[in-house]
């Protein structure tokens, strides 16, 4: 029984990981169908994310079985629930992917414009974050998880310039006003990929400060 | 042991109602303020979101502490991760409200320009969404929580119609882009909302009938 539960966390680890690469790769990928203007890659973004959302599907029903089966407490408990979190922040992940992509597709069948440069570094920051979150989450690492924290605002900070430029564009050339917005829009989804990379690395924070702090509480408990 | 475990699940369901109605309560504040030009009210909502976020963390504790002391199964576990996962849904609620809240205090700054009547009906509309879906959750009814999923599309296509009229005013008028990106922003939060109503409802569904309506797999839970 024992083996068989480590076997089923490991299993739990390796999907949230495969999910994880996936979220990632969307994001990368709707952003380069964006600044290639390639919307048959945009429509692959779109269509990869029923593959995410099966995949978070297939991690609530094993966190179920999990709790159910194994009762499990203390550590393992709180790491069930934080994958069960962090699958929920995954998929969320998946789907500002696909609204990155919808806004590839409308910008390709518009004039190109220049692009905000900020774009392609919160591209590369947000994705950075998403990765140690999850690197963190699976070594158990709260250090890591504090440096993803960081750069949160780093993000926020030039997600607001990145919209004040497309003002800017806007007021210097109305003719681009619809292209603007689109980028506007994938400057914030990028932003909320960021927040959730910040979630994720709060969770693991949780689990990993929580385990000492509760540790009374479940030391009492049945098992 | 039993009667404790009782009363420990209706304290959980008191508590996500409590924060059920403040959430509700945000977002029907903060579309006031804007309505008004009222920022006084805005950063009200803005300062109340720390309670919601208090009991978030409290929900959190009260699920870890429910699934370690009581190892429930079968209907209990379902609707103890369903409240864990509203729980998080109505944090989420609570921060669209802070956007909201955030633009309103811009707005209130700016010339006044005539808002899109969508965003009042949209605002109705999601409250009653959220309303419902916390009503359906607490009484387990889920043919209340698909009533939920039907209002969503309609949210969708109002939130289409706001923008696509806010890009038309700042064609009539450049002036007017400020106050226009952030009732686009106001608008997409609303949409948000009913999103998150939603997955609500989604998450009610589940615990009634074990079934994942999420993404429209429909596959039924193995218990």
């Amino acid at each position: 029984m024992q083996r068989h539960f480590v076997q089923e966390l490991e299993e739990l680890k390796a999907t949230l990981i495969r999910m994880g690469s996936q979220a990632e790769q969307a994001i990368a990928e709707s952003i380069r169908s964006l600044l290639d203007r390639n919307p048959a890659l945009a429509q692959q973004v779109i269509a990869a994310d029923e593959a995410i959302n099966t995949l978070e599907v297939e991690i609530d029903n094993a966190v179920v079985d999990l709790l159910a089966l194994q009762q499990p407490v203390a550590v393992d408990l709180r790491f069930i629930l934080a994958a069960q979190k962090i699958n929920n922040d995954l998929e969320r992940i998946g789907d500002h992917a696909v609204n990155i992509a919808e806004s590839a597709i409308k910008c390709a069948q518009l004039a190109p414009v220049e692009r905000p440069g900020e774009i392609v570094q919160m591209t590369t920051i947000a994705k950075a974050m998403l990765r140690s979150a999850i690197d963190a989450f699976i070594h158990g690492d709260a250090e890591l998880a504090r440096s993803v924290l960081q750069d949160d605002d780093r993000i926020d900070d030039m997600n607001r310039l990145t919209v004040n430029e497309l003002v800017d564009l806007i007021r210097a050339d109305m003719t681009f006003i619809d292209q603007a917005l689109d980028l506007i829009r994938v400057s914030r989804n990028l932003e909320r990929v960021a927040d959730l990379a910040t979630n994720i690395a709060e969770e693991v924070i949780f689990v990993a400060e929580a385990q000492v702090v509760k540790h009374h509480l479940f030391s009492v408990g049945k098992r």
